[in-house]
């Protein structure tokens, strides 16, 4: 705080300027001290929270100052009190891009004056100079402010003069005209305004990164003819039945090529003859590594081509980055240093005891050659950028060192700002947290385990707070190839129902595992495994899509619903509602400027009818306590009039299994 | 966190060195992100938590890192997890002076492969070579190390390569030897150690800040006689009075000279010949300012003579630091620039609506000549210093800007570290903490306004989390001559002891105002007011010390008891336990070394006796839950056998009011 400190008198050295009188504390949001930017859409409100106070009993003005990086013009959005010295303002970044901001205090003396003269008003004690002070003061004011604002504030100068001449009591009153306060407010002495101490940031990603909803599926399951492995131009014929369902993204686990040595076979067994076809996980063989196409699936014209076709048919193609290596990779015979060895010089092999993948060497990241490996990873993602991928969902990050990501991350999104990055870690919760910090965009969930509605609850408040709120952007899968929940294992079609509307509604980005769970797969490995049986990590599978039952009608619904609102792309608005009975769970969604509003009400019970009386917290849809309002049930087709928290809701899991409510004003509002 | 990057491959920038792998973020204790150090006395703990992970499951050791200031040795104190990644250690700062310190994280390769170790032993899947992994990893160790730690670690090397040859099962629990993982520990590799970004610093006053108990008194009214105003001289005699009641510190009003021109008369009425003495505060004359003596009182060598008895007798005197004047003040004539003006170019009085204090001018912190007038203030401090003031109580310091304080405070003490600053605000909670932050040692508080039990175990609860327990070190006054509450209004003598005790056991500094304190005075101006009938403030007063009903006997006993027990100096170690009768209150206070535990009872009914158990948190006191124990009332004197956590108490207000006992172990501890 000191600055530079000049010699004033014989003993005692002074600061050289005048220190800030106001003390600016506590800024949010604050991610890490402000080394980590928070992370927000174009059209996203940041709400901005700090404690500024002054000394005495000065008035205090509190304002956002925010712009886009580098150096545009910039703004500045006022802060209002909300009560012991904490100050509130929000404002909504308009594009991606980089942002800064910092939270500007300063004392305003015609504002310290206006609250002096009130007590003066209160207790009758004002005089002719304190009206005289503050026409000084509102022409100080103008002094420093140019055109017609200048000119009121000389004219409320002049009239606070002549007032000053006549009857006290009365002249105090017409003292209290709000525009000269308002005036003053927009016209500080710059020279005084102090600004909190760190420049933070915001990461503003793009559009797409708002919301998404994501269609996995293995390519060699594609093939139309049963028996025949299926490639990249059959997934190419699928996607039009994939952008029908209405889905955004296509993912696909590893194309690359698969290793043969210590191969797994069906149901993840021992396949010593390397039979069968290998997990994509294994990557790399003598046809190549991260950066080729698995001879059996096509070549990379072919999945050029592939982009192509679902860019037409308006999806986005992800790919998996699963940094790691079959024993048969060309970097283990190219950079042996990329991996640890054992003391008898063999490399070892990933485990997690007691089981030991034979088919899959970790990469070693405290290798002595790490600067060689984080540079051929990069060009790993930068290949498949240069073929049009431009979503990577990242295979187990929280493996990996967090300041690889950091930097790799950083130094992709410099080029191509519109790649993000999905972090597909299953981990403790402030690993999870700096995942996103250190740079991914979208980050998997627990989701899959949050079944019962106070489980529900408290996992989606917990990912609604503090940092987690600021930086990181679920992403629900009710399944995927390695997480067969307990709860599917009957088959039962209410519990797919169920849990795909919670996972296209509780959050703005979700996605399934298909055609799995469009077909209600649900055998698995073994009982209370999470494993499916005949898994296609192991082996080719061949799925009938117009097999009777299927859940695509449902996929259609669901993802019309949310194309249709825009509630559910915002990501800062989830709010749970009451309901007296715990089997069912309801809550709300709204969209940032308030004219999307959606109610779900889903039956958790997956056997019987389940009803109870709701307990709206009627301000988050945005209705009046008295007001009766329409919701129409976008899922079942009927509306309803509702009025009050207290409504009743029935719900038959052979039937509706949800509500999914857009909730309307009668009013004439939204 | 990128550092400098070097060029690698054609395409591709990676960093120079090899980043961290661990994460350290929220560090605590860290106050204004670091700008404030906390503040603590010789031998108190310092307590710091930080969130600690690093990626995948390498295992992590934690450590404080911390040192005196200038640069002397760092040391090291190791941390422990207590959940969800977060890790908790303590260190006790050993003398007066600046310190700092940071949080150290480290993989530890030979942790990471003894945790999959066990869990390779739990699962049966161990292998030889796991084993002479584990040695290489010891001998590496024992390679950064001298002296018996690295023979030692190298025999453990030796032992497991050995084992490796024989059975494995057998082997394996062999290897589990918790001694090779503690020399490791100890043998960090330097290079990979992570230090948090920010330094962190911690303020240690002198051992006077810990605890003190302080006498405030009108230097005018120590007269012997009736009638005759006292003076310094006067006070000399009244120095050993007050040094037998067990005090450490007489407190004195200010002792300038007082002004004429609006002097105010007895019970704060207009005084228009300025025939009384006038109120202290209102300093300056054509006598001098702010480093004159009132000739009323005497010169500045009986001050000088003042605070040489007061040493002889064990007495510190403090002063009172009132930065305003009397508008005979000779600044007033010689620097008119450190006065706010009207337009009329009056200087403006000081005023709280619809008071103006025609014997007041504040100084003008805002002035154009603002450096003069900081460096005179300076001075002013310099000049008692000068003459044996080793305290300050600062009148109003939130009526001042928070960066003077805070480089007049830094200044002064940079040349007088033992010099204290105990900052009277009464003010809104976080201005109360930011004087703390910019430097005051200690704070008045609102102690005199919290009477029930659930206000001041919620006020006290408040002063002792977050930022305000690290920096803001509460004093306590019952009264003050501002201060009589309601409470005293009836003039009880049960409840003059009440506040005492409570006073002198719930905090380590507390003060009275006396003698009106010990005499029981109790009239209010008017009904409902917190102001002195004839209040000092403006009128001499004679006091008769010998009065009957006197509380100085109480006074000498609370103030012995403080003195004998180390457990009512410590600051940091207030607990509340319960009582199932809300007039009842329970707290107790234990040393920073265990050996001196204090329970305190009191019956905050005033009239009745009132009667109840207790629920006391035994782990507070330090005894187990089935072992009887000794309570000693040291206020009363009878000793009692307890057991558990519930126990009889019943206080009669007519007689005892309050238990303050000593707590014994009957095992032989203390």
């Amino acid at each position: 705080m000191r600055g530079a400190r000049v010699r004033n008198e014989e003993t005692t050295v002074v600061p050289a300027r005048r220190p800030p009188r106001v003390a600016i504390e506590n800024v949010w949001p604050q991610v890490d001290g402000g080394a980590v930017p928070i992370a927000r859409t174009p059209g996203e409100p940041v709400d901005v929270y700090a404690d500024v106070f002054a000394d005495g009993t000065a008035g205090v003005r509190v304002a956002i100052r925010w712009r886009r990086r580098p150096a545009t013009e910039w703004r500045w959005t006022p802060m209002t009190p909300v009560g012991n010295d904490r100050w509130h303002g929000a404002f909504v970044v308009p594009e991606a891009g980089a942002y800064e901001f910092a939270v500007a205090g300063w004392v305003d003396p015609y504002l310290t004056w206006r609250e002096l003269l009130d007590r003066r008003i209160a207790t009758g004690s004002v005089t002719e100079g304190d009206l005289q002070e503050g026409a000084d003061l509102l022409r100080a004011a103008a002094r420093r402010t140019q055109g017609p604002d200048a000119s009121r504030l000389i004219e409320h100068a002049g009239r606070l003069r002549s007032l000053a001449a006549g009857p006290l009591a009365e002249a105090a009153r017409s003292a209290t005209d709000p525009e000269p306060l308002e005036l003053v407010a927009r016209s500080p002495d710059r020279s005084a305004i102090y600004l909190s101490p760190t420049v933070l940031r915001i990461r503003v990603d793009p559009p797409r990164a708002r919301a998404s909803a994501w269609y996995e599926l293995f390519p060699r399951s594609t093939s139309p003819k049963a028996g025949r492995p299926g490639t990249l131009r059959d997934l190419r014929q699928r996607l039009s039945y994939i952008a029908d369902l209405g889905f955004d993204v296509v993912y696909l686990p590893p194309i690359h090529p698969i290793g043969r040595t210590g191969r797994r076979g069906p149901d993840n067994r021992h396949d010593p003859n390397a039979s069968g076809p290998g997990s994509p996980w294994a990557i790399g063989s003598e046809a190549g590594g991260h950066t080729a196409v698995d001879p059996a699936l096509g070549t990379i014209d072919e999945f050029r081509e592939l982009v192509a076709e679902a860019g037409r048919q308006g999806l986005e193609v992800a790919l998996d980055l699963a940094f790691q290596c079959s024993p048969d990779h060309p970097w283990v015979t190219e950079h042996p240093a990329w991996f640890r060895h054992r003391p008898d010089g063999s490399i070892r092999t990933a485990e997690n005891p007691p089981k030991r993948y034979e088919d899959i060497y970790p990469l070693d990241f405290d290798s002595r050659d790490w600067r060689a490996l984080w540079a051929a990873l990069r060009e790993v993602v930068e290949f498949w950028i240069g073929l049009g991928v431009r979503w990577f969902r990242v295979d187990n990050p929280h493996t990996k060192p967090f300041e690889f990501w950091r930097w790799l991350i950083a130094e992709v999104r410099r080029d191509h700002p519109e790649v993000l990055f999905l972090a597909e870690a299953f981990t403790r919760p402030k690993v999870m947290v700096r995942l996103a910090e250190v740079g991914f965009t979208h980050s998997y969930t627990y989701f899959a385990w949050r079944t019962t509605r106070a489980e529900i609850e408290r996992y989606f408040r917990e990912l609604h707070e503090g940092v987690s709120h600021e930086v990181l952007r679920p992403h629900l899968w009710p399944n995927t190839p390695d997480i067969l929940t307990e709860q599917f294992h009957s088959g039962r079609r209410s519990v797919f129902v169920q849990r795909l509307v919670l996972a296209a509604t509780l959050g703005s980005h979700y996605g399934i595992y298909g055609p799995a769970y469009e077909l209600l797969e649900h055998r698995p490995l073994q009982a209370a495994s999470e494993e499916y049986a005949r898994s296609e990590k192991y082996e080719l599978r061949h799925w009938d899509l117009d097999a009777p039952g299927s859940l695509a009608p449902e996929l259609r619904r669901i993802n019309r619903i949310r194309r249709e609102n825009p509630a559910l792309h915002a990501g800062r608005n989830l709010a749970f509602h009451g309901v007296d009975n715990d089997r069912l769970i309801a809550y709300s969604r709204r969209s940032d400027d308030g004219t999307n509003t959606v109610l779900v009400v889903v039956n958790l019970d997956a056997e019987s009818p389940q009803a109870g009386w709701t307990w709206l917290d009627l301000r988050e849809l945005g209705v009046a306590p008295e007001e009766p309002f329409e919701v129409e049930d976008l899922w079942n087709g009927p509306r309803y009039r509702w009025a009050g928290a207290r409504n009743f809701v029935r719900l038959d899991p052979q039937a509706e299994t949800a509500h999914v409510f857009r909730v309307r004003r009668l009013g004439g509002g939204s």
